[in-house]
């Protein structure tokens, strides 16, 4: 290895600041040359040598004595020039940005290897929890069949608190925003967006493919209700807004060549590891045909969790500028995104009615109209209160759709509240 | 990368053949070139190609073919000089044998490097959980404070049975056995030798050091009543047998240079990550200064298991063939065991005693004298089935034996049952 290797770092915010303390704490074999920020004038932390600043992220790419570019931006631009940069100079480059891997990872990747350099971005993904490298070394020789995570700590946050204090959405989210787990705008979080792009990580690395940011399926979970929750609950079931990357099979498990990836509410089985997962917690769940299923879990966001992950990056990439080599790249396959109206999933759904004579007879036509079948159903409350809850065996994701426009239509619904998809098949 | 590996494979059992059959769907990359098997007349799975069985386990590694060797005939001897052999021979070794590693893993490790080619023993711990290469890698650049794991998939199911079913130990490991979890001589998992040579190969990846088995305290859980799991239970605490790998820090939080590698039952919070691992599940639960906590949880044993943790070291070892490179090796420090007799811990203690007035005061002046503080008691059951049950506060190891062997002398004790630290920080 060359004596010392010196670190160009974009960004100097909660992640920024981290790593350069374990920097320091690693001793001589790093040598933080510059470090781009917006405001040099800023305030920051003491151990921060202000003479290294600068406000010209070109020139900290352009600098000699930089061997590794580190991007702690975020967003695409100019985080997407700069590193494009980099890489023409053949610089390895460490990334946490998961918007841009998201939508530019691969042609990213691609110019990287053209270039003969790295580009890593293990924290893009649950910060500390080291997914990325698992499905990309230890993982290089299985077959994956399907990944759920919880891969968004705030949402998670915010259902923890609803089941265990059956607290409103409402509440928990300001829960989560006064202990900084939630933005002031917390759009990206309870949208499911944030999760949106790590999934499609997860789908493009899972799978070696090219995933289209867009093509993924998000639902968030800001509709959710206490009522929800609690008839979770009741039948030993929690609700957890999850990631889910799968090989889609036929009735005899054979692959024929489509992924499903999505981001929406599930309800699972109390029992099942990811039920466990609490607070601002992540967790991965991966299912293979070899290894069975293995699960990661760990803190998915934070200066230090954040910054380990982009140091063990750092470790990566400096060890092969020594041996003057750089992480393989799998060139992505084509593969067809599922179209998710075929899905079939059972349904957890909520129907607010009016409590009148016959409203069951209406409202069962209307599933047995559209293929969906129901599995068993209760009454809770009554009067204008009164809720029909179903769960449904497996139907299609379209069936279903239908099903809900035509009960909103009924003159006895007053209401169609959450449709949750069950995966009763994780116990 | 060369156009095709050649791979050796010392032994051909549950292991061996699961990754016969993972190479052959890998395709034409690695080409199997010869087994060595103890009878070749054994009837095998049709996909074994006989013509490649040998009974002379050197011929493998000398056949100028085979690139890669794989040692699955675990044990020392002969193990050990076969490995030996092909390091010689510069030829990159791959193995799963967890008692070779534990007790020979840092020389074996010189010798590979002197040779200059890999050995790599993912496999060794815990089947599919990707430990090794976490700790070797991803967390290359973390300062790891404590590792807690489950090391042993048949402990943990036979506490699973005792927890959930209310079995007796000898009918959770009649249960065991049927299922084939655990051998006709469970010795070596019951007592927790097993366990034991786990947490000496993560300690010394871990610690970078080299850590002797014999210096590992060992506890197994053959003792265990389900008295023991019922009163955890009624106080919100689960029984696991972990292996415990921590740096040893003063009541300031410095570390001064003594780690504590050991193996035991543990009562933890049943809302702890690790608590919900059930059957034969393992789990490794990470504790470090940036990353906070994270868990790895997986099948720790079972043929596919642990055949595709082997076939990615292979993958590994084959890329650093193509690169004329190998794994970083890190020369062990010089790291002190802490004297297991100075550890504090809480403790659960159970003492069968005589139901006559006076015998709390007699027991509770023997805790007192030995500096044993106690945090709460309970009597249980009266007349000849009476028992006192107590949760300490923190107490030396040493004052602790000191105490239960005064107790055990007491005429009104009639015997000292089981003594379990108690971890309640792990909430």
């Amino acid at each position: 290895m060359k004596n010392q290797i010196g670190i160009g770092i974009l960004g100097c915010g909660n992640v920024g600041s981290a790593l350069v303390l374990l920097l320091q704490k690693k001793g001589i074999d790093f040598n933080i040359e510059k470090i781009a920020v917006k405001h040099i004038n800023t305030q920051r932390a003491d151990y921060i040598d202000t003479s290294k600043l600068t406000d010209d992220a070109n020139s900290v790419i352009e600098d000699d004595k930089v061997d590794i570019v580190v991007e702690l931006i975020g967003g695409i631009s100019p985080a997407k020039a700069l590193i494009e940069k980099a890489l023409k100079k053949k610089k390895p480059v460490v990334t946490g940005n998961k918007e841009l891997i998201a939508k530019h990872g691969i042609e990213l990747t691609e110019l990287a290897n053209k270039n003969g350099v790295d580009l890593l971005y293990e924290a893009s993904v649950c910060g500390a929890i080291p997914i990325v490298r698992l499905l990309k070394e230890s993982l290089a020789g299985e077959d994956i069949s399907r990944i759920i995570g919880i891969l968004n700590g705030t949402t998670n946050y915010i259902l923890t608190k609803m089941t265990e204090e059956r607290l409103s959405f409402e509440d928990s989210l300001k829960m989560a925003q006064n202990l900084g787990y939630a933005e002031k705008d917390p759009t990206a979080d309870i949208k499911g967006l944030d999760a949106g792009a790590k999934a499609a990580i997860l789908g493009t690395i899972a799978f070696a493919t090219n995933v289209d940011l867009n093509s993924v399926f998000i639902e968030g979970i800001y509709s959710l209700t206490t009522d929800d929750i609690d008839f979770a609950t009741k039948n030993s079931l929690v609700i957890k807004l999850v990631g889910v990357i799968e090989k889609i099979t036929d009735q005899k498990d054979n692959f024929g060549g489509q992924v499903s990836i999505r981001v929406h509410p599930i309800m699972i089985s109390k029992s099942h590891p990811l039920a466990s997962v609490r607070n601002a917690y992540n967790a991965v769940f991966i299912e293979g045909e070899s290894i069975g299923e293995i699960m990661l879990y760990g803190k998915g966001a934070g200066g230090f969790p954040t910054a380990s992950a982009v140091l063990g990056d750092i470790l990566d990439a400096s060890h092969n500028i020594s041996l003057k080599t750089f992480n393989r790249f799998i060139k992505p396959k084509e593969v067809a995104m599922f179209n998710m109206d075929e899905l079939s999933s059972e349904f957890y759904i909520s129907v607010d009615v009016a409590d009148e004579p016959g409203v069951l007879a209406k409202v069962a036509h209307i599933f047995g109209k559209n293929q969906v079948s129901i599995a068993s159903m209760e009454q809770i409350g009554f009067g204008s209160n009164a809720k029909l809850v179903f769960f449904t065996h497996k139907a299609k994701e379209l069936n279903m759709t239908t099903t809900v426009e035509e009960l909103s239509a009924l003159d006895s619904v007053r209401k169609v509240g959450s449709v949750i998809r069950v995966m009763t098949e994780l116990s």
